[in-house]
């Protein structure tokens, strides 16, 4: 892999210059200078920090790592900040997806290819317990990764929050009780999609933080649908209701 | 694997006795007795025949293989002529998903694992050129396919006019410039979904055959949607209209 980089200044210098980090590791038990500096840059940037047995770095790094190496991200990562105020100038209705705990590298790449076909206007995904935008990733969204605009938040709760108070619902989807079919939610406005990973589904509180919970119909009580194939069908709604606008 | 079977015999048996067979292979060259047999039993049961090397045969089989080798089904395949009489006596509206072309076992796997969601009540597989029903499909699927009903054809043509006089009618999805958008077309009617394969889409004759050509609706000109994706809409789009009868 070549977007590996390690050792102090060429981490520091690469997250100094805004270059699309991933992720940085940081050596378990080094304390000092490096360690101040390596922890307020990444907290400045938003970058995940993972920290890491010495013999991880020496099984990710072949040279002196001196305590840390970082991942380059494939895409470069925007803020949601910036793209909000950006798409209701265009006079769009704002259309996101908001992914939470989905770390399946292959459904993260189709949904971004979704995502990409359907015009949404960003991918949010928080900044741990997320599948890296990896080359992996890259491949199974046909290359949509390097075209749809990627955000990474600190906390998926405070982005429902910022985006409600924007003038942006937020839509969940869960196979809850009070869940109603998907397509009588109205997707004309403003809409945030928030998908939860398949195993765990969304946590209780960002559930109950919605504007709407919903569900998408199934005519046997089979499991339910891949999450990627969810997104779309949810993209999909969204399409076929603004296309009557 | 566990489910390779070898040798004359065994072979033999296993079709007779109406096992589920995947596929039979054939040594490239061997005439006679055998030879006939085999072809005349693959041809009577719809079973596909690959002829290969001696080579493939030695590298598949630890043992004396006499030229014939066997995978066994992990999923019993069924007539398509006995579901439809059946789905309509129970008083419900046909709906079936063809797939032409679609080798990539997790797409298959994924599509079968929307179609059960969605109650469709067989999905149909050509002889040749389908992906198999193995265990990587399974896992796909999420188990789905051990419950979903699968049928194989001999030929996708013949099964769209087999289907077209009994009264289903075919849609088929291509992004053709006289495809409607897909929410145009009624559902609420005897259905079977074509879908084909990514890269070349399906046959042009299959998509003069067909009764209405659907496209998904998307807001870019980016690919287009996964086909297990593009497939999940579809079955959306009909559970969405049916709801409403």
């Amino acid at each position: 892999m070549s977007n590996l980089i390690y050792g102090h200044h060429p981490v520091v210098e690469a997250i100094e210059a805004g270059q699309p980090v991933e992720k940085v590791f940081f050596q378990q038990g080094l304390r000092g200078e490096l360690e101040k500096e390596i922890r307020h840059l990444t907290k400045a940037h938003g970058i995940p920090l993972q920290v890491v047995p010495k013999e991880k770095l020496n099984k990710l790094v072949r040279g002196n790592h001196q305590g840390v190496a970082a991942w380059l991200a494939l895409v470069e990562y925007q803020a949601l900040e910036d793209i909000l105020p950006f798409v209701f100038e265009q006079g769009q209705i704002p259309l996101f997806l908001l992914l939470d705990g989905i770390t399946d590298v292959r459904n993260f790449g189709a949904i971004c290819r979704s995502a990409e076909c359907a015009g949404a206007h960003a991918v949010i995904v928080p900044q741990s317990g997320a599948a890296p935008a990896n080359e992996e990733a890259m491949k199974a969204s046909a290359g949509a990764l390097a075209r749809i605009r990627l955000c990474r938040v600190r906390s998926v709760f405070s982005t429902v929050e910022w985006l409600q108070e924007a003038g942006v619902q937020v839509v969940a989807t869960a196979l809850t009780q009070q869940s109603v079919p998907l397509f009588e939610v109205d997707f004309t406005v403003p809409t945030a999609i928030l998908m939860g990973s398949e195993g765990d589904g969304l946590h209780p509180k960002l559930l109950k933080m919605a504007d709407h919970r919903v569900k998408i119909p199934q005519a046997t009580d089979f499991d339910s649908y891949n999450v990627s194939v969810a997104a779309g069908i949810c993209l999909y709604e969204t399409l076929r209701q603004r296309a009557g606008l």
